[in-house]
Parts: C-alpha cells; sequence; structure tokens
C-alpha cells in the first residue's frame, strides 16, 4: 500500500464533506442517502467510509466545521482594540466563510443559508444533532459575548445590558436573514450589513413625544 | 333552525381557530388531521366544517389572522410622531400577540414561535401556503418600511440606507428569536428586546483604529 501524505488524507476529507454539504443544503439530511454523497463526491463507498462511519457522522463534521470557522470570526475580532462594529462582524464571517469553505456554492446560489434551516428541522427527529447544535450554538454566543463585552468595555454600548441578549439578537439577524433568504429570496448579506449598519447608527427624536407640537407651535 | 348573531358566528370561528393553531403549533401542520382538531375544540365535525372546508382552509385563516394582527402593530407605529423605537415596537407586536390571541399559550409556553417555525417548514410540500406566507411577509415589510421611513424623515436614521434592508434586518431578529427560542430555549421577548435597544443605543468607538495608539503615545 502506498504512504499517503497528510495533506492528501486532508484534501480528501475536506472534499467529501464537500460534497456531503452540498447534497444536505439541495435535499436536507434525511432525504440524502451515501449513494448520493458518493455519487457527488465521484469516490467509491471504501474511500468514502475510511474517513466516515456514516452519514450521521457526516453530518456531525459539517456542523462542527462550519461553527468553527463563524467561531473564529468572533474570537479574532474580541482581540482587536476597538472591536469592529456589528456590520463589519456580519460582512466578515460571510466572507470568510465564502473564502474558506467555496464549495458551499450550487450555481451561485450561497448554500449556507440553506444547509443551516435544513439542519434545524433535522433536529426534530435527530437528538444527537439537536445536542450538538445545541453546543455549536452556545460556543458560537460565548465568542459574540466577549466581542459585546469590549463594545462596552470600550463605551461603544451602554453596560447596563446582559451581554448574552445583545449576542443572541446578532445571531437571530443572521439566522432571522438565512430563514429569508430560502423562503422569501430578495435578501442580500450586503442588505443584511446595511440595516444592521442602520440601527447601530441609530438616535431617539430629539424632543420625544413633544418635538411634533414645538415645531406647529 | 335558530337564529345565530354574527357575534356568536364570529366567537365559534375565534375558537376553532385558536384550538386549531395549538395543534398546529404542537405538531406541525402536516402531522395534524382534521380529527386532531375536532377533538381539541370539542366540536361535532359539522360544527366545524361549517365555517372551515378542511385543514388547508384553517391553516391559510391562520397565517392571514396571524399576519393581519402583527401588520396593525406597525401600521399604527408609522402615524406617530415621533415613531417608536425598535425595541418599543417589538415589546408592542408581542404584547398585541398576547392580548389580541391570548389561547397561542401552552402550559405558559408562547407557542407563536413554534407556529411560525412549523409554517416554514410546511412551505417545501404546500405551495399554497408559501405563496401565502410569501404575501403575508411582503405586506408586514411593507408596514415596517413606512416606520423606518419615518426614523429617516425624523432624522433618527440616517437616509442613505434602503429602508426595506432595514426593516427585513428588524424582521429577522424577531425570526431569528423565534429559532432560538423553539431550538435552544432561554431568550425571552425581554431579551429581545434589551439586545435590540443596545444595539440601537451603539455609537463607534471615537478615534478609530487609532485610539489605542493614541493612548499609549
Amino acid at each position: 500500500m502506498a504512504r499517503v501524505s497528510q495533506e492528501h488524507l486532508d484534501a480528501r476529507r475536506r472534499q467529501i464533506l464537500d460534497g456531503a454539504a452540498l447534497c444536505f443544503a439541495r435535499n436536507g439530511f434525511h432525504a440524502t442517502s451515501m449513494q448520493d454523497v458518493l455519487k457527488e463526491v465521484d469516490l467509491s463507498a471504501g474511500a468514502v467510509y475510511r474517513y466516515f462511519s456514516g452519514k450521521e457522522q457526516l453530518i456531525e463534521a459539517i456542523v462542527t466545521d462550519v461553527m468553527g470557522v463563524i467561531r473564529d470570526v468572533y474570537e479574532r475580532a474580541a482581540l482587536e482594540s476597538p472591536p469592529p462594529m456589528p456590520d463589519e462582524l456580519i460582512a466578515r464571517t460571510v466572507a470568510h466563510m465564502e473564502r474558506e469553505r467555496p464549495a458551499l456554492t450550487d450555481d451561485g446560489e450561497w448554500l449556507f443559508p440553506r444547509l443551516m434551516i435544513h439542519a434545524w428541522t433535522e433536529t426534530r427527529r435527530n437528538d444527537e444533532l439537536a445536542a450538538l447544535l445545541g453546543e455549536g450554538f452556545a460556543a458560537v454566543t460565548a465568542a459574540w459575548v466577549k466581542v459585546v463585552v469590549r463594545y462596552q468595555e470600550s463605551g461603544m454600548m451602554p453596560g447596563d445590558v446582559d451581554p448574552e441578549a445583545v449576542a443572541r439578537t446578532l445571531m437571530a439577524t443572521v439566522q432571522g436573514f438565512g430563514v429569508q433568504h430560502v423562503l422569501f429570496g430578495g435578501f442580500s448579506p450586503d442588505s443584511l450589513r446595511a440595516g444592521v449598519r442602520a440601527l447601530t447608527g441609530m438616535r431617539e427624536a430629539a424632543g420625544g413625544i413633544g418635538n411634533q407640537s414645538v415645531k406647529s407651535g
């Protein structure tokens, strides 16, 4: 048997994960068989099963991988001074995912939102995936919390708000973006960025409820 | 046959819709049968079919009803001067839904997020529901856009951002809240409100990227 370099092994593993992610994003976890994955990656069963014992292990590896790629962005941002504004971080997350996982595109459509929604749906019948997704979500939340604490320490955000509430609200924008992207279309990452930017650039009306009567007086 | 008042007819219709919404929120649209609905509302088939021809019509009525209740909040807010801040509007939406549709609670859990997610999932096999949900989403977006335009006219938000991008970002926070509420727990409407409040209360770091070196110089 020929010796195979670690680099080659890693590349082959990546190829299988990318192909499986494409299949899952297109048709969901439940409706995708290992046969579909083998066809997509164009490898023999033996070659694929050397890396993954089956569909469950593929799903686990993909969720862990994607959560790790996303978390990286926030872990690094928490070290910057001042920390980047939320819209910049959302743009970085998208750019980072597209750069690190370019295969997650089909006919020009970015499949990550679709994959995310299939994973949520699958948790209804797959307790292990539910647990894994919960752990991944907690880890990404913890990384976002670090950034929010830095906002508060830097005087960029009022300090009297629970950082986790802010972190979860920011993650909600990305999750809701995914829902709209898949279900209703017409919502690009650039639009999400512009929307978040406009929100953080808001200020309350100067005169409160009375300012209209001041003008007319 | 006894004459029946309009009030009675409306109350009966409401009772059926509330019971059906409970069933759908618990088990999803697909897994719920008309038998389940009849059992929940404790009425005869004849009594229920006088109002609704079947499950499809019930689903349609519920989605249209809920979207209408939500849209109302934004339509009215767009008439206020100054318009209420986003966190106040999100709080009003929740309070309004709880007041107008108190039956959408099961053992103290607010079932609206669950119902929302089941509706999204169901669109994969129900084109009519997908179309209806799309229309409802567009109508709520249009109402939110009116509020965002008022933010911009009142100088509360920079005017150079597409109001639809902001409206869709705000709706994304509510959709993402629903996902987290159902999948991961521990995210209350109050936390969402606090998170949105903190975001609209942000300001950029005073010195930009250079402020750290100024301090150390």
